[in-house]
């Protein structure tokens, strides 16, 4: 019989088929072609990029824009969103709508072209972590900005290549859709309860530890109870923070810790699926966030051949958050 | 400069970006392998079905489960959700769940194999559209169930093969993530407004006239303002009504006509792209939904060569409403 889960954090209803045995082996990487080298994204190249936002030159001469980097933050060349201008909030009748007004810039995760995040030595986890809250340091000072979404995309079939590993920030001034309905659903719990929704999801996880994916003194990296596909993890600190530019150096360490050895042992089991990741931060600005308590959404890409997308509007997932946990520690 | 456009229907900002002129040609069909016949939904292979729901046979002896139809509607094979059990909603912990209780069916477009929906007569549009009224209809007298969701899966790579030309119902004990968010901004407006959205809808589209793409007595098709793929098309009736399966016939013939133009529209403009839609009708059951506005949303599944997947939650349009609108009219 399959299962009707509500994630109390999405606030939505996914649908869990069980009906049948699932091994890693029923999941399959999505194909995803690699662009060849070298990009606009290599070392040797950074003239090819606007100039830098940030980077990390251990040891080098310190030379903004050459050589010697390990993590680069540069502008992106074809922005969502722009970074000049006002907002211009306004109506239209009864719709609403303002300029396309941000920021988005392009975490460049490796200097070179043929690296993939998974396999990055723990140092490159390091200090992309780093890049992501000094960036929302700085991208916060804006105004305009309310809020920052950080994320991988997820990248399959039909879609471009796979190029050089990167991950990005969009600062926008308004909240992303997926986010706003955690704010919406944590609000509502801690209105309720007077407590944080993560940090009970955190307690009853530990408590049960059936959907512990792995664990370090300051972050936890699980399943989701209502995952809504096959290998969703969340990562979440154990320290209730809203938003994760504040993060100590101790956190940032652990987060990098625990992505890299989760991501790891994704690689492992699924033969090294594209990686996409979202991170939810609680949004800039006067509004009361101390509800939110930040945490980063893994998606490792898999089909499974023979499982039919579905179109109704709910996520249907064919593997028991349980089993995916078990398969992901390995003591499947 | 991109535009931040929010859609009052669904509550969510979309990212219009613009900066590029684009015509029909920069929109490619997804990719999707046919499927060879003949397959279990083909004219006489009807014994490898479960027995059949509803099926129109005009002009034909009447016998159900034989060949001679024009429309088929039959259990799924594979339900997403069963059709027997009590729903059991319990907690578990901070979470909630139920049983995957539904029903799931399958709605054959035509007897044969090689047909896909946009180039098939009117008349098969007619027993389409009629076959959605009745079998919600009677799926409303189960009172486990809360809704029905009536759609037609967006099938790309690395999805299945593009099989036998079919659309789904799956009548559900809670409200589909979509819809719920519609139910959400749809009764605040009212509550606000004390007017119908969709109705306020319609009376801006008319008097602007930019987004329409077709219209008949009783039903209108246009663009949505905010419409969050680059051929997204809504059809609504002009006469407010919360649910689906109340359409008078002149309605429902009306919506046959209309769909059909639109999609034959689509198909010569696009190349023939895999066609998605969903039907949102307001739920069953005691709750007043007298705010909501049946409608349907048409999703023409296309790429954009070289346009970057998004991750960060924001849905990414690379062509203005109003230009997709003047394309679907042939008028450009």
């Amino acid at each position: 019989m399959p299962e009707l889960r509500k994630d109390p954090v999405t606030g939505q209803w996914v649908i869990i088929r069980t009906e049948r045995p699932h091994g890693p082996e029923d999941f399959w990487p999505v194909p995803t072609p690699r662009a060849p080298g070298p990009c606009a994204l290599c070392e040797g190249h950074e003239h090819e990029t606007p100039p830098e936002l940030l980077a990390y030159r251990p040891g080098g001469d310190g030379r903004a824009n050459g050589p010697g980097w390990r993590v680069r933050v540069v502008p992106n060349r074809f922005p969502t969103l722009r970074v000049e201008g006002e907002l211009e909030r306004r109506g239209h009748g009864l719709y609403d709508l303002m300029n396309g007004v941000g920021a988005h810039e392009i975490v460049i995760e490796s200097a070179r072209h043929e690296d993939v995040l998974a396999t990055l030595p723990f140092a490159a986890f390091e200090h992309v972590v780093h890049a992501f809250q000094e960036r929302m340091l700085d991208l916060r000072r804006d105004t305009r900005f309310k809020s920052v979404v950080v994320f991988k995309a997820v990248r399959g079939a039909p879609g471009p290549a796979l190029g050089h590993s990167h991950s990005q920030l969009l600062a926008t001034p308004t909240v992303a859709p997926d986010l706003g309905h955690e704010l919406t659903h944590a609000r509502s719990y801690f209105e309720y309860r007077e407590r944080c929704l993560f940090c009970d999801i955190l307690q009853q996880e530990a408590d049960e530890g059936v959907r512990i994916v792995g664990e370090s003194e300051h972050v936890v990296a699980l399943v989701p109870f209502a995952a809504r596909t096959p290998f969703e993890i969340w990562l979440l600190p154990r320290r209730h923070l809203p938003g994760y530019e504040h993060v100590t150096a101790a956190e940032r360490r652990d987060l990098a810790r625990t992505l890299s050895a989760v991501l790891q042992r994704v690689q492992a089991l699924l033969a090294g699926p594209p990686i996409g990741f979202v991170l939810h931060s609680a949004p800039f600005g006067d509004h009361d966030h101390s509800y939110f308590h930040w945490h980063l959404e893994v998606t490792p890409a898999v089909s499974v051949p023979g499982f039919d997308p579905d179109g109704s509007g709910f996520p249907v997932n064919p593997l028991l958050p349980e089993d995916a946990a078990r398969f992901l520690r390995g003591t499947a």
